[in-house]
């Protein structure tokens, strides 16, 4: 966990004010939840290793002490609540409590921060943001195409030129698995190291997945695949080792979406961000359908992704509720923007800083600053009255552009004395003009 | 806690924009902490209530099994981290260790949640947002004004024209209970009793003193001031009142700082928002100097409060620090302005939203959300094909003004079928005068 200092908080305000604008000119509404949730929808929804990571809350008063007078003290009856994992089961939560107020359609984004108790690590923090993106409501592949022209909109408006959302389906990776005769029991365990191919590559993955027991002629009925996507091969020639397969049917529904959502992305002019790779497995166990990850060329680590989860609110809420998701990968983003010099940097900090030099000039100090402000400019007063030298050296450091100062001599005179801390002129003006001076420059 | 839907999130965002924007034009930087703060910089600094209720954050792993596995397990073993209870002492801990980097006078504001596990009651949460402004490095009461003109703008910003901001000094108030003769041991006592006046009365503030031990001599001293303040005295009586008792030094420095601020609140036509409340107490140990509560009329709970203390940084830091803050109840500024009805609930929730009829003109709709957007207006579009008559009811209910409806007839025409949803009127309007009808009207 880590300070943000101003410096940083600008930034990530920007970037966070961008992906809320967008996200709203696509019609998707805010929501907030607690920072904390109950264990109970917590826990078993993110597999063994999430439950490990929720960070949980200790009880207080007589819950605790009940709890600590037992025989034997198991962390189960130390805590109900825990802090929120992902944005995403507390959505799921929320629109299953409130559906009649959220309508049958219902398109949110969320953007705050997570918790974590994984092992820091450089540019990995056990609190951190995510800005998730989600549509309820419809079993359509309009969802998942509202969803890619809001994620390629954001990364343009971020400044980034070259990105590509990998696209695949769960229906065909299973579809796919049974063609090759994997047996129903290790399907999870195949997609999650199926998952790793970015980190371990194909050798790898071919590795672990005979270390799990998976046969060999599974393997080799994968290998064609896995030279395919080594080799760059594009979407028909992907499409043609499908159909030299004997899919079951959610395989083929499957191939058929990918194909649907790659022509509808084509006719928008985003189809060059959208590549099919019938590798992608991502990692969380609900996805159903569609799935997708935003990746940068030369980056190992992925920028965010997501994918269709039919039955993850219906687990809550009783009957099936379709959905589509994106979470942003926010923090990865900062790091990468400020890596490539994306944020501006070189203009002063701030405009201008007024400064009573003397104790008789502090109210028309005050005056100045409040007409400034009522100007709708942003001036900031210097709390302390010190001597000019002081002053100039602390704006220096602050990065201010002009320092106005007021005295005793501009009291009288009506004159205030401006230095721009950036060539080091002088200047004087009266009163009156300060705020023209300011709009105009 | 409590999920916060869209329609709420957007009352919140709008305040808390207001609230930020007019610091950002005061000079104020943001700056924002981590959740979790280590124990031992939260305990001790909130008093006995406080620690009671700061939320723990359980241990995991081995530092868990170990703690589990004593003998006795006390809470101290099962915990190190905590929720941050509010702004200020992170705050306080951040200054400390960044000093360098944040320079020998700061001025931060910061608008994050805080959590305390208070008993939850009509319009108090476990987890609500705090806004604090605090200036740092300056003895000096341009820093008090400097709060003072930021707050009294925010409140006109958004749009409350009556408001006091309640003003007493701990000097004043230290000084007051030594010229009545009260002993040193009582002073804390003394000060959280007199910070309930508000709540049980004058009545109730004697009762109370008088069972705390405080002498009748003393309770007899205060008399007059209870009178004073009961009848609404102005500045000037308060004054007399206090240059009739013997003062000692600190007394008489506290009474001329509040009476310098007094006089530049004047001079910048906010005085009439600002009245010396010389009972005004304020809870917290740590304040030193001026104090100041914000109040409006007929409402028992404050709308925020702060004060000078020169103390808390430099039991972090190592030497004193001398700073001043301020801190909305935004939580309750949300409730009146709701109560008030300040909130623009009038016009509709969103403009357009765009729907495909027919599979074969999904595309086209796409085109067409796509270009509105470009265009910089917010579309929306449905994220499910449906017959129109079904899109219209579930736009009814989301208050949107206008349905542009994309068909196989729209397809081929070129001409999109709109409604306006709130007088039930069709147009056709050309897709390509789609965006100029939007942004015209």
């Amino acid at each position: 966990m880590r300070d943000l200092l101003p410096a940083e908080v600008k930034k990530r305000r920007a970037v966070i004010n961008t992906i809320s604008t967008v996200y709203e000119r696509h019609g998707f509404e805010p929501l907030e939840t607690p920072s904390m949730e109950r264990l109970e929808v917590l826990l078993g929804k993110y597999g063994e290793e999430g439950d490990r990571l929720v960070f949980k809350v200790l009880h207080r008063g007589r819950k605790l002490e009940r709890a600590l007078g037992r025989e034997r003290v198991s962390p189960r009856d130390l805590s109900e609540l825990g802090l929120r994992y992902d944005l995403t089961v507390p959505f799921a939560r929320v629109y299953a409590a409130h559906r009649e107020a959220l309508g049958s359609i219902f398109k949110r984004y969320q953007i705050q921060p997570v918790w974590r108790a994984d092992r820091p690590a450089k540019g990995r923090f056990r609190e951190f943001y995510q800005c998730d993106v989600d549509i309820v409501g419809t079993p359509q592949l309009l969802a998942e195409i509202d969803l890619f022209m809001a994620i390629t909109e954001i990364m343009g408006e971020l400044g980034f030129g070259e990105f590509t959302l990998l696209l695949n389906h769960r229906g065909l990776l299973r579809g796919l698995l049974r063609a090759l005769g994997a047996p129903m029991e290790q399907e999870t365990g195949i997609l999650v190291t199926l998952d790793k191919l970015d980190k371990i590559g194909p050798e790898g993955v071919r590795k672990a997945l005979s270390e799990q027991g998976v046969s060999p002629s599974l393997l080799a009925g994968l290998d064609p695949l896995f030279q395919l996507v080594q080799a760059g091969a594009g979407a028909e020639k992907l499409k043609d080792f499908f159909r030299g397969l004997d899919l079951p049917p959610e395989g083929e529904v499957g191939l058929r979406e990918l194909f649907t959502l790659l022509d509808w992305a084509g006719a928008l002019g985003i189809g060059k961000r959208i590549r099919f790779n019938p590798l992608l497995a991502r990692g969380l166990d609900y996805y159903t359908g569609a799935i997708y990850e935003l990746r940068l060329e030369g980056e190992v680590q992925s920028l965010g992704g997501g994918g269709r989860y039919d039955g993850l609110i219906g687990s809550m809420a009783g009957d099936q509720v379709p959905a589509v998701g994106f979470s942003f990968g926010l923090e990865r983003l900062l790091v990468l923007m400020e890596e490539r010099g994306m944020f501006d940097t070189g203009t002063p900090a701030k405009r201008l800083l007024i400064a009573a030099v003397e104790e008789e000039a502090i109210p028309f100090a005050l005056e100045v600053a409040q007409t400034l402000r009522h100007g709708g400019l942003v001036a900031d007063l210097f709390p302390r009255r010190q001597a000019p030298g002081k002053v100039f050296r602390w704006a220096q450091r602050a990065r201010i552009e002009w320092v106005v100062l007021a005295g005793g001599e501009e009291l009288r005179s009506g004159l205030l004395t401006l230095k721009n801390m950036v060539t080091g002129e002088f200047k004087k003006i009266p009163k009156e003009d300060l705020p023209g001076f300011f709009q105009g420059i």
